[in-house]
């Protein structure tokens, strides 16, 4: 009863082993019912020498069918297929091509936020210094590890926002990130009960919005004037949990949160079940003075403090940390457990000896002035070109500013992007949740342009057409 | 009308500086009540003289306090402590020391599950490419970054997957995340709805459990025998979202699901709104010949297929990935936008070219042989100690082996964890959901032990004392 294995053709030129075409052919004869149940498969020495193979290539084949479950061995010699092993809806076939990537439309001047100058990222250094704690990880820091982070992380930020910041706050209060982003969207699902709300600046982040969404929160917004947040505008709800705020440097207006106005809104939340979260993105960069001290430091119990390395030095680095109330920690930690077990242990390694010998702070002040010295061209060019029919918001500090043209408005595409003549550029519009408010201000992003695409981009906008 | 300002005493040894003292003490004065808000504050000339400081550093302090609103200049020279500015629950102080780290209970041997060899972690190497891949960078990848990951990563990973376990992917339809945990718990967000369930192996992975009560899920069970999950034993609710299986080599029990089963269950969600989520954990180490088939390539809209580099290179790498149906990659990929944005790209650059150089493969061939000889010796010493009285599960495969003792408990503690002579070892009971079945059972994790520590580990057990 001789069986002819009509469907094995062997290719000797292809990426796959003869192991896998013989395999995967049988196999896939099984599946598709092309050999039905019951089946005997012919002997592996006689299947080896039609198919012109060793033998112990066909072996492997019909042990790997075995171990799967695709063929039964029966009390004799024979070799079947297995029971049940026909799935009508299989297909097989060849790994389809990869579809072209789309291209993004480009152009060649982006007065984007929030992104720093990429060119000066110390690639050399940073890259020495990964290395290095490569080498220096132990065991422990190679297998799994606590989801709050490296200790030595945890004390030299403890240490650092204490000195320049003026936050008292212990290295166990610190849970390390991966990015603000991941700070704020844990936080969002520690605060998170049924049917909670969100008070949220506007205008604001818009990627805020996206998250607090995403973790399920009703929004309502503070309105936000020339001092930032304006408490009273703030209608707390039975289910409101947090507020959301920046009020080292309101993105995107750039104003600071005056004392006044802090002590208030501390004052508001007091004996509610209300929480603040304050987002301090970006206040290394104030260009009149140091850092401004944090609405943290003056009521540590009622603040969640967030904090990032992606504007001081790459976004790449995807760390950011969040200061919590010591009566959080336990369940922060367990939230970021199960959310991704912990960040990359290597890079905080590698950040922690970065701090440590002082490179992060003459990075600082390095790209302090360096930003500076852009800011004043932005303002120059935009002043020079637009004279008094501009006005500007937030120049004292961060990698952005807003501008408002008085009287005057931009075409702008469903996303509130302007983009001409090769510039791209958003309207605050975008940053907005009630929206017409802000359709005559742009928000020039400059922290990754040098100064002659500030020039240009600036003298290539057009208004009004 | 001279101005006493005795609150301030300069400490000239401190850490911070001449400013931060003046600043924060005048800051503390006023937020405490000691300075009233209308308060003249002394001209800075003579605050200098009376401190010994030169007059710029007073000026600094006053034009910070300034610009975080605790003072203010009305017409004339004067300066004063702004209104409403007492804020009566600020406390300041000094910097609290650190409490001291909770030193964990050592034991020299630890049978831990899930956890390579890190010592032959090629540390030197991977710091190199490390190192190289910073360097590499382009602007856009130091930037902002797509939540999917890097193309070039996601594009070798589907070649991988088609040429080792033969599932015909595209790159476009993976994700990287932080670890397969990311994987998983973006997926159980993604599958989410109001009182949804999900249904998961029992015994199954315990941190699987946390993972999905986290993310709001009700859980039932299904039952896993000798050939791993049974599709008989699974009770579909009209809110069951998702089955959670692991087929390639079940955890903890070792089983590879059979190709019947696996039809069987494919079938059972057929029609339903049910989906597969498929953890291949480890199933690169299987010691009697290449990986098993997915499930994903049987029915590829109806399985979510999560991979991990964590047992195959380490932990620490944080890069695990999702391979999902084309319906559901755009809302995957927002729930990573708004997770954490992205995950880091200088380690997924360097592992795409660690692929891509051939290190990867060449890795996992030298650990596979090593993990090997390994479970070899534990079986061995298993046998030589305890000969007839135990039953061994799952030893084909993977960086662990599960032991019954035949009529023999152990003593464990609430976290079903066993210790004594310095050995530490989990009870299969950690890993069930419905306690008290598998308490003679113990799960042996080898990957991180050397020969001598498994044979000296296995001696120190004591049983049923």
């Amino acid at each position: 009863m001789p069986f002819k294995f009509i469907n094995i053709y062997i290719n000797r030129d292809q990426k796959k082993t003869l192991f896998q075409q013989i395999y995967e052919k049988i196999r896939d004869n099984i599946l598709t019912g092309k050999l039905k149940p019951g089946a005997k498969l012919p002997a592996t020495r006689r299947l080896a020498k039609e198919l012109k193979v060793s033998r112990n290539v066909v072996m492997e084949a019909y042990d790997q069918l075995h171990a799967e479950g695709y063929i039964e061995s029966s009390q004799g010699a024979y070799t079947k297929v297995a029971v049940n092993s026909y799935y009508e809806r299989y297909q097989s076939g060849k790994k389809r091509k990869q579809p072209p990537q789309k291209k993004p439309i480009n152009y060649d001047i982006e007065f984007r936020t929030g992104i720093p100058d990429l060119k000066t990222f110390p690639k050399n250094l940073w890259g020495s210094y990964l290395k290095k704690a490569v080498l220096q990880t132990n065991d422990q820091e190679l297998g799994y590890y606590k989801p709050e982070g490296l200790f030595e992380l945890r004390e030299i930020l403890s240490d650092y926002l204490y000195r320049v910041k003026g936050i008292q706050v212990e290295a166990n209060q610190i849970v390390i990130t991966s990015g603000a982003t991941q700070a704020l969207s844990l936080t969002a699902g520690l605060l998170y009960k049924d049917q909670c709300q969100a008070v949220i600046e506007d205008p604001g982040g818009y990627g805020v919005i996206g998250i607090f969404k995403r973790a399920g929160y009703g929004l309502s917004t503070a309105d936000t004037g020339k001092d930032g947040l304006i408490p009273d505008s703030i209608k707390l709800m039975p289910h409101t949990k947090l507020i959301y705020t920046t009020p080292s440097h309101q993105f995107p207006m750039g104003s600071i949160l005056p004392a006044a106005t802090r002590i208030k809104l501390l004052n508001l939340i007091q004996d509610k079940n209300v929480f603040i979260v304050e987002d301090d993105y970006d206040s290394e960069f104030r260009y009149d003075g140091p850092p401004i001290h944090p609405l943290k430091a003056l009521h540590p119990e009622k603040v969640i403090y967030l904090g990032s390395f992606s504007k001081v030095l790459s976004p790449a680095l995807r760390i950011g940390y969040a200061v919590l109330p010591l009566s959080m920690i336990e369940d922060f930690k367990q939230m970021k457990r199960f959310s991704d077990a912990w960040s990359p242990l290597i890079s905080q390694i590698a950040l922690k000896n970065f701090i440590k010998d002082g490179q992060f702070e003459k990075h600082v002040y390095k790209m302090k002035k360096k930003y500076q010295r852009k800011r004043d061209v932005l303002i120059h060019t935009l002043i020079e070109e637009f004279g008094n029919n501009i006005q500007i918001f937030g120049e004292n500090a961060g990698l952005h500013i807003v501008v408002k043209f008085h009287e005057k408005t931009f075409k702008y595409n469903e996303n509130f992007e302007v983009c001409q003549n090769g510039v791209f550029i958003h309207s605050l519009e975008k940053h907005t949740i009630n929206k017409g408010n802000h359709c005559d201000k742009l928000i020039f992003g400059y922290g990754n342009l040098s100064e002659n695409e500030i020039i240009s981009g600036i003298k290539r906008l057009r208004i009004g057409n």
